[in-house]
């Protein structure tokens, strides 16, 4: 609830808070030189809405205020001629690290790569890597320096701390390295170089390429945008809505997002109507059955719908893992036959209290244990199993669960019913 | 998929992803001297399952180990007299720390207040300031010196960089001051200090208490942990899991968190079957809408919990507010009128084709349409109302929400039934 100001973060938000007309006239308001700094904070789908409107030269001028990877995000959305005008506008130095960062794909660390990173060679002391920083400025997000041979090859880290406590006259390849630094890969995925900062609580991390060579870094900056991303995507991805970022979204692109996820459901709805076609006899005979069918999904579908979540986000930090999935399983079995029982006998007693029979009271009971189990069982494998495959569980998980706790709450529900009251 | 090394939040991580027995064997064959440090790194539920097998003498010892915010955290979880205990343990200056972190609540920035900022009187030179940062160590987190007054009062802040690249003789009042920087009350909500930190990057931000009195900075690192809870409870909260950050949380409790959520959809269930009670007639007759009617329900839900996540993520990023939530609201109007006719259409078809009954088909079309809008409408309005009375959306939204849509499919779709097919 921050009153507006000037800062790009700000401008950015209200951007994305803006309907598509309203945004496109902020823009228009906005000074040239203050347009890249703003382009910077935005997320890609609100940057697409944008980009679109504005001429090469414009965008090639915001590119000069931008970093080489927030450059690359932008030119990645381009046409391949519009790409090319914009990179070549850059100078020699910016052109060659935005091509660097496109060699690699949206999901690897090498995106993000940092240039501004200090690096010295061993020999260096002290009190000459302090003087280097003062003359180029310190860079944001700077805890250490990395320690590089001849050849950039990367030998360590000092902490910039060291650095400033220091003698003027220690050779840096003398004070203490960092011990148990993490490193990373140009190719490691962005998750894996997310959890390593949100895990360890990094404020920039080195970049080693092949040969052990130093590339550069990945701050904390960078890392937290794509932790934010990877929870936008968790919570949006369970509603189906990954592509749908911007808030207003044109109707037409918005609906067909949402359709497709609607188009999915309603196969998953139409097997469940399948299912209780079977049933017509048993249904036209004991209505009842149609009017408690639905407690008995919707039961199923928040149990497996709760360890669903609990797994995704398990699966996020790396604390679901092959070496503990059964000692989970066991806890969830448990978990569920509790409430299985415990809600088992509490709608048994109002069905039977409802319809003043005693056998729907069973079979709506059992058919309540029964789909606790399997929603349990089901929350607990889907995810795993799609992650073996390489599918994201957030995405596909909720709806393949759904899918399972109504077929079976409908067959185990009506299946019993037929058997014991026909 | 890091292997496991001896950082403590390695440890921490492996804790929480270990069953009860394991986690406390493991935790005992940790070396005293590291305890504290991996406890800071533990979600709170699971510090609690160790905190309640410690000797207070042994959480005295890892609190020595723990920074003034951590400690309060630890202490809110203790008895009164084990608080107080741990407490008087500490040194002067700690508990003075702890004891005004505890001023405040869990959900107020002073909670976090970190003592490691450095403050300097203005005229202080640039060599002074980094002479002193040298004989005290360069607190983690540091890019900026705040400039206080002799009563400690806030007068500004000059950044890191500014410090190294300055003259040494000159006062450090005389360096350009940080324009627009945001400054964090003790008493501010920790959403509203960590939005800041979102939207910004900061690395550390200054919090002023009465009187513009400098009590001392908030860091990234707190920031982060606050935005991860804030992610973590929208995931959660939306299956009615808040308080289970613990994956082997004892299936007692477990169990007894999500009966609550169970018992409370097992009332709108019982709601919705109410509503169908009421088309017994209808639905002896003609068994098709039976096999139907699941499909009307389910397709409004999702429709529904598109909008409603959208939202929550717009209220959580302050993007949905009082001056755009007309123009969200046409959006998404016109979101669910191209939806609601195609897949009413559809839907309608296939029930045609199933049940070759032109009736049946315009009914449940009718009733699609009529889900689809009141589903979004829902989405949209219960969370800012939820919003508006100081609830929670993502823990309350799904249910209600699922509550209407249900019971206005069911009635929609059963109600033309009646009318039309009687």
């Amino acid at each position: 609830m921050a009153p507006p100001d000037n800062h790009p973060a700000s401008i950015a938000n209200q951007l994305e808070s803006l309907p598509l007309k309203a945004r496109r006239a902020l823009w228009a308001e906005l000074p040239n030189d203050s347009r890249g700094e703003v382009l910077a904070y935005l997320h890609d789908d609100v940057l697409q809405t944008l980009l679109q409107e504005m001429p090469v030269e414009e965008i090639a001028e915001a590119a000069e205020q931008m970093e080489a990877a927030e450059v690359a995000d932008v030119v990645a959305m381009l046409s391949e001629e519009a790409a090319q005008e914009v990179i070549d506008s850059l100078s020699t130095e910016d052109r060659a690290q935005v091509e660097m960062a496109l060699q690699f794909d949206d999901e690897q660390a090498g995106r993000l790569l940092d240039h501004e990173g200090i690096s010295v060679g061993r020999k260096r002391t002290a009190g000459q890597v302090l003087r280097h920083i003062r003359a180029r400025r310190l860079p944001n997000y700077t805890d250490k320096i990395y320690i590089v041979g001849a050849r950039k090859q990367y030998l360590g880290a000092v902490a910039l701390a060291d650095i400033l406590e220091a003698e003027d006259d220690v050779p840096v390849g003398e004070l203490p390295m960092i011990d148990n630094l993490d490193q990373v890969g140009p190719e490691m995925p962005l998750a894996d170089m997310a959890a390593l900062f949100r895990q360890k609580h990094y404020v920039e991390l080195p970049v080693i390429g092949p040969e052990g060579i130093w590339l550069g870094r990945i701050t904390l900056d960078d890392a937290m945008g794509v932790i934010q991303d990877e929870a936008d995507h968790n919570l949006l991805g369970m509603a189906g809505l990954d592509e749908e970022q911007d808030l207003f979204a044109p109707v037409l692109t918005s609906a067909r997002n949402r359709a497709v996820w609607l188009g999915v459901n309603l196969l998953t709805a139409l097997l469940a109507s399948w299912v209780i076609g079977n049933f017509e006899d048993v249904l036209g005979k004991i209505v009842a059955l149609a009017v408690l069918m639905p407690i008995v999904a919707s039961m199923g579908g928040i149990a497996g719908s709760q360890t669903l979540t609990l797994v995704i986000r398990g699966l996020a930090l790396d604390q679901v893992r092959s070496d503990n999935w059964r000692a989970l399983l066991r806890k969830e079995i448990g978990v569920a036959m509790l409430n299985g029982v415990v809600w088992a006998l509490a709608v048994g007693l109002i069905a039977w209290l409802w319809f003043s029979n005693p056998i729907i009271a069973m079979v709506i009971g059992t058919a309540i244990m029964i789909n606790q189990m399997v929603a349990v069982l089901a929350g607990l494998a889907i995810p795993m199993v799609l992650e073996r495959f390489g599918m994201d569980p957030a995405l596909a998980g909720s709806v393949i669960l759904t899918t399972v706790t109504d077929v079976v709450g409908f067959l185990s529900f009506l299946g019993l019913g037929s058997l014991l009251l026909l």
